[in-house]
Parts: structure tokens; C-alpha cells; sequence
């Protein structure tokens, strides 16, 4: 193919997604990721339908510089019966600035006459009216045609004469959308097929994935001649959401050659991806394909076990190529091979070591039945390795109690409304140190540190980065618990950590993950056990 | 086609899905609901491998009778060199009394010279003998081809020997596995096509996600003459996971016309895939096609008003043949449209009330944006519209302040470690009470309702039964919030509601949601405000 333009709409119709809330902020921070990703087309949203969107393209106009990407705006032909220069919602499209107008337009007759309320041929009047004004001022301009595949199927004469429409009066692309999601992949490409043959000009493909196949509709529709194709990172959108540009432009390079996004973006797909999550705070979908955190993670000891001989017999593409990695699991089927590896992850060579390596695949299939896991929390699993390995946990400081205290007043906001107090053993002596929070889990975090600080200062580098609960019901019928997974910052390092807690209720979960991830983050830094005597004894939990 | 086999293997390979761990009683809370789906096959796991497996399908041929499916065990050929009726694996795979025995054999070159170390013909002779000795036991064989596609497209000789080999030692039928998951719909067609040609049996396909085309692979192999699909309910499986078997089998019924389901199954789709999500404890995917929650939910302002006038325009299908619901979200971007939907959907006639909706859209922009969220906390968002509506939130009861603490010493466990006191105006009288419990919102949840229950006892039919957890960052740079969603359940109506809370520590959200939950129940019981003075007035928030 000569061009191919990937158009991603994130920030327009992946913001449909339920429980997705973008801030102007936000859509400036995704932005610059989609163009550093080496997207063709950043679709922004809908100026002068939606106050936040046009405050967007405003900011935009100033504060962005693509190096890749073109900025599109999205918006309706004109209204029924209208003037299209004297149309406001058209006239916000012209003062949006942007250089690229993307226009939905309705093809299904069905749509026309009892959504629209107007007649076919209006319908057609409003397409080339809007497109051609839109072209006359300058801007180039994609039709999205709305409805087209259901449109198709009933009335295949009508949605062709829409996209004849958008042609002749300018247009550049037609995007034909399955705004229902319903199409499959044989559909589409018959489709595509046969508007390709009667019109000319680009055609585009915008997927939804209610069937559970809007990437291979889009791989069908590109197969058919489409030059075009739209989705969200991460799959975001309404419903069961659109389709995800990431494993739709993975697929079209790494499996089918065409070589679509700008700059080797491809390669920073898995880091792109989070990122926006993170923006979005939509939890990663762990199962997602090329990026997800499980997408190359191997659990079954079956294959692990073979994977030390030949990674590649085991992964249908190198996970650097979309700037994700290989990863080991360690849980309830892990046999000692897949110990083993994760051992040699994390700088620890057990080859030969059996009955260690058993001692530890019980260790942890006894505390997943808990609710521990370990797939993350590879800190947490590492002070089980060592203990394991040097017969006794490492240990700093011993806990002999502590207390928290929370409340309220409603009506009186306060800064500090928690209060927590420790009893510990540091470095030969007792500590009790009370500190103030914002919340209980807050208040401990900060009296443990003040108790363990005049030890080992190095905690002061420490920084409590994220936070997750989940409340788990491990077996039927019995009490359900909190799980906890605390991630830690070495400010000075620059380095993370996991750890994971387990009780039956948040504050215990977390003071087990608060001490872990203040006894890993010492270890790592290399800091000795100081509440030791000269002889090499430490009497702190005794 | 003649019959179709529809094959789950949730409880084998579904299992080995990251962070899932299935028990022994998982299993066989599982398998009885996939019956119940009309699924043809249950997979159960692999006994002599996995302990808990052996313990499964001991138990399953007690306890477990179904109406549909047959039981399935997963199991390896022999071992190389080996002779099979002294193979323990394969005389564990008669042990479990299965009817049906499914053997996984390689038949990618590759894999049986570098991961098996043997040779080709051993690899060919392992397949023989080990359908053959089973056949002769009196078992059906189903053989899984590992690795097939990769296989085939490396020696695709060799690869179809290997399918042959089990044809002609009497498997019924061999499914064609794509293990790595990197396959692509075309691909798919064009090879099960050429196996169609070459062997005589019944073919399938066993479909994994890496490259987000698992069901569209499926869909792909039975169009060109594939009979038998393997998937998991809800997707689950290793790396991206198993086809979503649900998916499958909805586009088959409702889009093919191929009727795979025994006994109108599909019709449950969404109630067995999330009762089967409770028992894995993996949380659901909202944007999971068919039975997502998010599946048929609605958000746009432009759609909504549209749906009104014709809901399958908007609808790839009708929800209710899957056992799912259209819902209209309440959020930031619904328009007055969709709270008057809302609105109706829980029994307030809206239309023309053009301030209370314009106010009520506000509020809940508002609120979204501190981090509370409407889309599932319906009866958190009633709250607010009867708020709006009567000028006056409904209160039953005022707080005056609340305290809750938590005291532990490491090494001595307590069932009530936590203990609340709350101090409230209830029924004119100020109450104070106190009440201990496992961990601080317990506490709290108890202390309330001993506080309101003199006055209101209907409250003792209120059992809180979930509760989740989240924390967000609203918006760059600030303070992390915490959100909070309660489900209470009516136990004398068995109604279930949901409150949402949200607050800067997780007892202040979860204190906001507990008396939401209260004052919501009360209402909905249809119970009067027992605070009030002869005269209409109460004094209890003065």
C-alpha cells in the first residue's frame, strides 16, 4: 500500500468509556504520548459540543507540537434544513483550529428517517454541503460514516451513495464505522470489498468490539483495501469499547508487514500504554494483548521448565518488539522450574538446589491459599526466598504493638484526623513514636518510620508511591480478608519495589506490607542489621 | 453441520491464568453452572499431574451429575521410550474415570526434536499407542495438536501426520491448538481448510488472544469446517487468555445460526459467566463482549435521546438473549437525556422537568469529579435526585461525630481487634453507642446500626454484603482519594442496593457509604421518619 493512516480517537470516543472521566489536563498529558506512539491523526473531541473539548483545542493550538500526528476535530454535517456557514456546531469546527475535520454523517437509510428525521436526499444535501464548506475554508476532511456496515446490509444503495457523497465533495477519507459492533470479520471484508470497487477514494475502518472481533474486523477491512483504520489505546470506549490501536497496529507490522506508525513507535507501545492509563486511571486490563502485564507471562511448570531451553518456541512474537517483557510467574502451579527462573530473575542461582526449591513452592502455594500473591510483589517474594535460603527472615526492627486512632466530626474537616502509635525494638532500644495522617494506614506508615528512622536514616529516602487493596473471599463461606500491595519508591535509586499484606482488615494488611517494603528497601540499599551487637547477636525480638 | 461440539476448558486451562487458583470445591461449584450453559465438555484438570485435580474428579464422579456435558481429562501421550499401560500418567488418566480423555501431543517438528528430544516417528508412535491403548479401555479420545499452527506453517507435513496418526488409532477428534496464540483469522481459515482436505475426523480449535483474535480465530476455523471449539468462560487462561468462550458461542447462536448451546443455555450467559467470577475471585471485565457490565451501557448525551426512540438501532443484539441488560450511565458526559432514561429506569417520571434535570446533570458532574461515581451506585444517585426533587436529602438520623481504633500486638491474634463508637441524634433522643469488630469499618457498620436500631429496627434485615475498594487520583498533583462501594441486601426482600462513599482515608468513604446504604433501605421499605414531632418537625440535625 502507498499510505496508511492510523487516526486514534482516544481522547473523543474512547472517553465514552463508563467510568472514564478526561480532564482538559489530561487530554493534553495522552496528546504528545499518542504522537510520540507515531499515531498519523490525534482525534482531540467534539469543540462546541462539549465546553471541556473546545477549551482542549484551544490549549492545544498553543501548548502542543506534534512531531508525527495532525490534529483532528470532530463534529456533525450541518443540521437538517440549515445553512451550512450559518451551522454554529459547524462554525466551532472551522474556530477549533484544527487542521483536520472529521464529519459523522449518518448511511443507514433507517437512521436517516427515524433518528434524523429527515428525508435521504437531505441527508445527502447535508454530506456534501458540510464537506465541501469545511474544504472551501481550508481543512482537510474525513467522513465518518455512522451506522455504515448495519447501514449497508439493509440498504446497500443508500450507504454507498453517502460515501459517493463525501467523495465528490471533497473528502479525502471515508471511514465506514460498525458504530453497534456487531460485524464479523467475513462481513466486513465482503463489505469493504464491494465500496471499494464502486467509490474512489480512501476508505477507513472504525471498529467496536461487542462481537469480541474489532481487531480482526479491522485486520479484514485493511486485508479488503482499506488504507485507514481507527481505535483507542488500550481498547478504551463505550460499551465493550473500540479497538485497541495497539494490537491492531502490532499485528498490521509484526505479522503482516505493513510498516503503519511513525518513527519505530512500536517499540514503546507497552510503556505509551501504560502511561495513559495512568492518566485515564483506568486499571490495566492485565489480560490485554502485547501489553498487558500477563501478555508474556508464563505461570504452568509444564512450559517453564521448557522455556529455560527455548524462549521463542514459546511466544508468538518477542515482547521487546512491543517494548513488553518475558515474565515468570510464581504461584500455586509453579513447579520448581519456574521457581528456579524466577530466582535467576531476581540474581539468585538455585540450579540443583531440590529441596529448597521445594521448600518454597510449598511456601508459596500455602500462602497464596491465604491470599497472598506473589505475581506482582516480587519483593515480598524475595524476603521469602531469603529466609528460605538463610534459614531466619531478614529483619531490622521487631514490632511489639501499635494502635491507630480515627475520627470524625462531620462538618469539621481536619488535615489529620488519624493518629498512630508503635512499640518497637531498633537498634538495641525501645521506640515508641506517635505520629498524625491523613487516614489510619497514612498515620502508621508515619509513626513507623519515626520509630525505625533514628537507626536507619535511609528510610527518610523511601517514598510510598501506590497503593491497592482488594478484599478477597479466598474459600467459600469463610470471613473474607484484605490483601494489601504497597509499591515503594528509593528516591536516591530511582528503583521500585512491591510488597504484598494479608489480614482481616485493611490496617493489618497494610502494616504487613509497610514493614515488608521497609525491610526490602533496607536490604536492597545494602544497609547492615545495626541493632546487632559487636558479638553478632540482636536481642530486638527476643 | 451435522453436531458441534462446544468444549470448555475453564477448570484445566482457564486455571493457569495469572492470579487465579482454583480449589478442589471451586472446581465443583464451577463445573455444575457450565452444565447448566449447556457446554458439551467440562474439562476438569489433569489428574496424576495436579494433586488437586486426582481429588477432583475422585470427588466429580461422586458428587457431580450432569445434564448436558460429559467429563473430560486432560492428559499427556506417553513418555518417549515408555511403554503406555505402564505409563503412570496414563493409567492416572484412566484412574479418574473420565469418559473422555483428551491427549495433548506435539505436532510442531520443533517442538518434539528440541523441547520432547525424541524423533519424529517416536512422537507419531506416542500418539498411536496412547489413543489406541485408551481407545481399548474403553475411552473417547479427543487429541489436542500443541503448537499445530505454528507447526504447520514451519512442516506442514509433519504437522498433518501427526493429525492423521491419531485419526487412524481412533481419536473422534483432534483439535488443532493455537498455543502460542499469535495466530490471524485468514491464517486460521486457510489451514484448517488445507487439514479439512488431507484427514478424515472431526477438527477443532483451541484459540488463544496474544494476537486479540482469539474468537475471530474461532470463528475463522468453523467456517472452514472446524465442528468442536475449546474456550473458557470470561477468556480466562494463561499469557492474554483462552478464547472468551462465551463470545464464541453468542456469535455462532445469535450472528451463524449454528445451534451450539443444549437446552437454551445462552439465555444465561451473563449470570453463569459472573457467578463463575465470584467463584475464581477474578474480577470481571466491565468491556467484556456480551455479558460485560458495561456491554450494553450507554453514555453519550447523542445516543441517548436516540435510544428513547429506538433502542436496537443502538444494539448490534437484543441483551436479553444473552442474559444482559441495557443500562443508561449516569456521568459526566449524560446529557439531560440520559437522567431523565436513569430517571425512569428507577421510577420517576422526569420529562419536562427541564431545572430539576439541568440541577441534577450538575450535581452529578460535580460529584464525578471529587471521585464519586454513579454508574453502579444506583441507589447512591436516587439519593440525590429525591434530594432535588424534595429540596431536602431524606435523613433518618444525624451524626454528631464517630471514632474508631485499632490496636494489635503482633503474635496475638484477636477476633476484635477494632472497636467504633458513634455519637448520634436518632428519634429525638442522642444516642451513643459502642460496638466492637473484626477490623475498623466493621466496628463502625456495627456501632451505627446500634445506634439507629431502637428507633428503626428494620435495620437488622440489612446485611452488608460487598465491598470494594479503590483508590483514585482525581487529578494530577493532589491528594489521593479514596473511593468506597457498599452492597446491602434487604434480606426480608431480597433486594440488594448500592451506596457509593468517597473520602481522603477509606473509613471516612466507607462511614459515608454505610449510612447512605441505611438511609437508602429505610426508604426503600417504605419506613417513615420516626423522628419527627407531633407537629411534622425533627430535631434531630439542629
Amino acid at each position: 500500500m502507498d499510505t496508511f493512516d492510523v487516526y486514534d480517537t482516544t481522547l473523543r470516543d474512547g472517553a465514552q468509556q463508563e467510568g472514564m472521566n478526561l480532564s482538559v489536563q489530561d487530554k493534553l498529558l495522552i496528546a504528545p504520548l499518542l504522537d510520540e506512539l507515531g499515531v498519523g491523526y490525534i482525534e482531540g473531541g467534539w469543540p462546541g459540543a462539549i465546553p471541556k473539548d473546545t477549551e482542549f483545542f484551544k490549549r492545544a493550538a498553543k501548548e502542543l507540537d506534534f512531531r508525527n500526528a495532525e490534529l483532528a476535530a470532530f463534529g456533525s454535517t450541518r443540521k437538517a434544513g440549515a445553512r451550512t456557514h450559518e451551522d454554529a456546531q459547524v462554525r466551532a469546527l472551522l474556530d477549533s483550529e484544527a487542521p483536520v475535520i472529521t464529519l459523522v454523517a449518518k448511511s443507514d437509510i433507517r437512521h436517516v428517517e427515524r433518528a434524523l428525521k429527515t428525508t435521504p436526499e437531505e441527508n445527502l444535501a447535508m454530506i456534501r454541503d458540510t464537506v465541501s464548506y469545511l474544504r472551501g475554508e481550508g481543512r482537510r476532511v474525513i467522513l465518518d460514516a455512522e451506522h455504515f456496515f448495519d447501514g449497508f446490509r439493509y440498504d446497500a444503495d443508500y450507504a454507498l451513495r453517502a460515501v459517493v457523497a463525501a467523495f465528490e465533495a471533497g473528502a479525502e477519507t471515508v471511514c465506514l464505522c460498525d458504530t453497534n459492533g456487531g460485524m464479523l470479520p467475513d462481513w466486513v471484508g465482503e463489505i469493504v470489498g464491494r465500496v471499494r470497487a464502486e467509490a474512489d477514494g480512501r476508505i477507513g475502518m472504525h471498529a467496536h468490539n461487542d462481537s469480541g472481533c474489532a481487531v480482526a474486523n479491522s485486520l479484514a477491512a485493511v486485508a479488503a483495501g482499506a488504507t485507514h483504520v481507527q481505535g483507542c489505546v488500550n481498547g478504551y470506549g463505550e460499551r465493550t469499547g473500540n479497538a485497541d490501536l495497539g494490537a491492531v497496529v502490532a499485528n498490521l507490522q509484526l505479522k503482516l508487514g505493513h510498516d503503519v506508525l511513525a518513527g519505530g513507535g512500536l517499540r514503546d507501545l507497552t510503556r505509551i500504554s501504560h502511561a495513559i492509563s495512568e492518566i485515564t486511571n483506568i486499571a490495566p486490563f492485565a489480560r490485554q494483548p502485547y501489553v498487558g502485564a500477563s501478555a508474556f507471562a508464563h505461570k504452568a511448570g509444564l512450559h517453564a521448565s521448557a522455556i529455560k531451553v527455548d524462549p521463542d518456541m514459546y511466544q508468538h512474537t518477542d515482547p521487546l518488539a512491543v517494548g513488553n517483557d518475558m515474565r515468570m510467574l510464581i504461584s500455586d502451579m509453579a513447579g520448581r522450574a519456574s521457581i528456579e527462573l524466577k530466582g535467576r530473575e531476581l540474581g539468585f542461582d538455585l540450579a540443583g538446589q531440590g529441596d529448597l526449591l521445594t521448600r518454597v513452592t510449598t511456601r508459596v502455594k500455602d500462602a497464596e491459599a491465604q491470599g497472598y500473591t506473589y505475581d506482582a510483589a516480587d519483593a515480598s517474594f524475595e524476603l521469602l526466598l531469603r529466609e528460605e535460603l538463610d534459614g531466619v527472615r531478614p529483619t531490622f526492627f521487631c514490632t511489639e504493638s501499635w494502635r491507630v486512632f480515627v475520627e470524625t466530626t462531620p462538618g469539621k474537616p481536619s488535615e489529620a484526623n488519624a493518629e498512630a502509635t508503635v512499640k518497637m525494638h531498633v537498634g538495641g532500644a525501645r521506640m515508641l513514636a506517635t505520629a498524625e495522617g491523613n487516614g489510619p494506614v497514612n498515620a502508621l506508615d508515619a509513626a513507623l518510620r519515626k520509630a525505625v528512622a533514628p537507626t536507619y536514616p535511609e528510610v527518610d529516602r523511601f517514598e510510598l508511591i501506590d497503593f491497592k487493596v482488594r478484599i478477597l473471599d479466598t474459600e467459600q463461606g469463610t470471613d473474607a480478608v484484605t490483601r494489601v500491595l504497597v509499591e515503594t519508591m528509593d528516591t536516591r535509586a530511582e528503583a521500585t519495589w512491591m510488597t504484598v499484606g494479608v489480614g482481616p482488615n485493611i490496617i493489618e494488611a497494610s502494616w504487613e506490607a509497610l514493614v515488608d517494603s521497609i525491610v526490602y528497601g533496607l536490604l536492597r540499599a545494602g544497609v547492615p542489621n545495626r541493632s546487632e551487637t559487636p558479638d553478632g547477636v540482636t536481642t530486638d525480638c527476643d
